[in-house]
């Protein structure tokens, strides 16, 4: 087994579900700090944060990695062919829950670092990781608070990088260099429940919801940039009814998301789905929650050095993409960081069986390290 | 206390709750006897029913009364002002549970027939009693066992009124000639489940049903005649989602409901929607369920006796009418018979503080009286 494949495993086997960490971090901040790294630890709520930095000799950018430590629940484990907190290789491919998501991502960064501070010992700027266990969960004691923090202490990240599995068919194919917004809104429509033998005495809300419903699932809300996909709107909860067949519902309770593009605001989506709930005549309460606004790295050194990274590692010219769920780097890219992500192979992520091609480390950890060269 | 009430009042007293009889058929059964009926018990599963019947001197029409002895649960009685199963007459009004619905009509019908028995002993025709205690809940051994019964024994009811609550302001102001046909849908429609992040990988079984829906709750089914109401159609129950704000649910189920006239058939109900479903392309499952077919006594002896009887009681002019929900005349119509409902105002049936004006009772019982009077 190679350096990275072993740290992975030693990571995987440790049974982080989200909020716990179960020792991951001081796995990895054992390593940093051999190197030279100082640690700060950053226990919020349930949740462990650290944030790491080993400074060079010359002024330059600030650098990050960023992570987690936790993974999402295994389900029953008697579903995996392989246990998922028992590590195997097996034909070439690294089984274990967080295999993909993100412990080889982990393992990656940390000895990309070893092979780059020993290589160049007295690089430019300064390398950092900020590494939480709450990203599969509420994310609400996480990587936000790591960067308040980092804000009170006026400290600045310039380039980030995350390691969350961007990669679809092959390892580093493709990067992420921004994602949509994410706006949530429980909207409920309220009508008089009756009895279904006198609807005249009652207002059924279903019925004069259906074609506020029908508009908004076919709306165009924009067509999306070069960037960006077209903003979507999906409904994923529709409640009414008491459970009697009989009943006329007194009001009924729908749950929607927009992933949207830079092409439109969070603002211009209330404002016209009010709008759309409004010419139908609905009486209606609307609550809009804002979960993520969009960001984007469009071009710039760390998508450059991201680029020929890759290129150089695997002869790869990568796909620059914004699509998909929505990641930490939602909080990171707001303070003005540069930010990509760029990890793994994502097919079987939060599935049964998670794993990943275990050369598909290295050749990440070759990635990170080539872009440490070209930055610092 | 006039006897009516009287016998109103021990009525109410016994907490037949659906199914429970309670003691109230021994109550009826003992003055039915007194007077020359001859009674047949009829227990059903969890359901007491009777039939009774008294043969007049000449030939004549099989006329019956049909009712129920069992009421709606009466919820915390602590929400009562005056007790359910503690009859009390206050301001003119009985309070009880069953005081409208329906057991001030059933002594009103032994009442009447003691006091049409003591004048025309020798009456033609026969006059029965088909009572059940479960109309208020499944009904599944209640009047339609007894229809059962009488088909087996050859017997055929020519008349048959029903104690049911018509009346809306006044006692006698309405009586019900008919009721709409009801038939149920349960829906399911399929998608794909998937991520809200990637909606071009799954397929929004709500998405697809709100045109669908919409177009369903603004088709006119028909118009109604000069009997019936037009044809409704109301969405009882929807339901689709996992509870969480980022799936796109795999299915979304539906239940419905129409209140039709004569005007239309459940078959035709049925080819419409499918259509209606098929046009928008919905994948779904549809099990469509009748409840009840429409029927009407659209004229005749019978609609022609309670109008007369109730004119000559009260002085009004009755109304026909055959809107609202089911009742146990759509058990006894299919064989043949005419069949009204006549009974007490129906504004607080199934309410708390049930309760008919006093004197209504002893109207409706020289109504009932009058209409043998018209027929016998």
């Amino acid at each position: 087994m190679t350096p990275t494949q072993q740290l992975a495993c030693d990571l995987i086997r440790l049974r982080s579900v989200t909020p716990e960490d179960a020792g991951c971090m001081p796995l990895m901040i054992e390593r940093l700090e051999k190197i030279g790294f100082e640690t700060t630890m950053l226990r919020r709520g349930d949740t462990d944060n650290f944030w790491a930095v080993r400074n060079g000799k010359n002024e330059g950018p600030l650098f990050a990695f960023a992570g987690h430590t936790d993974v999402v629940p295994t389900g029953p484990e008697e579903n995996w062919q392989h246990p998922p907190f028992e590590p195997v290789i097996e034909d070439g491919y690294l089984y274990g829950r967080g295999a993909a998501d993100m412990k080889g991502s982990l393992a990656a960064m940390v000895v990309a670092c070893e092979e780059f501070v020993a290589a160049h010992p007295e690089h430019s700027g300064r390398i950092a990781f900020l590494i939480t266990s709450d990203e599969e969960g509420p994310a609400h004691n996480g990587t936000v608070k790591v960067v308040e923090w980092l804000e009170e202490q006026g400290e600045k990240i310039d380039c980030c990088l995350v390691g969350e599995p961007s990669s679809t068919e092959r390892v580093g194919d493709v990067i992420k260099n921004g994602r949509r917004g994410s706006l949530g809104l429980e909207l409920t429509v309220f009508g008089v429940q009756g009895h279904v033998a006198y609807p005249h005495l009652a207002e059924n809300p279903i019925h004069t919801l259906a074609p506020a419903l029908a508009e908004l699932a076919a709306e165009e809300w924009d067509k999306g940039n070069d960037f960006f996909p077209a903003t979507s709107f999906q409904v994923s909860n529709i409640n009414g009814g008491t459970g009697a067949t009989n009943v006329i519902p007194g009001d009924v309770k729908v749950v929607c998301n927009w992933r949207f593009s830079t092409e439109t605001t969070a603002a211009q989506l209330e404002q016209r789905a009010r709008k759309i709930l409004d010419k139908h005549g609905l009486k209606y309460e609307a609550d809009f929650k804002l979960s993520g606004q969009p960001f984007l790295t469009a071009a710039g050194p760390l998508v450059e050095a991201a680029q020929a990274a890759i290129e150089s590692v695997t002869g790869l010219a990568t796909e620059l993409s914004t699509a998909g769920g929505t990641s930490d780097g939602r909080f990171i890219a707001p303070t003005g960081a540069q930010v990509v992500e760029l990890g793994p192979v994502n097919a079987t992520i939060h599935k049964v069986d998670e794993c990943v091609k275990a050369a598909d480390l290295d050749s990440l950890k070759d990635m990170y390290r080539e872009i440490l060269k070209r930055l610092l």
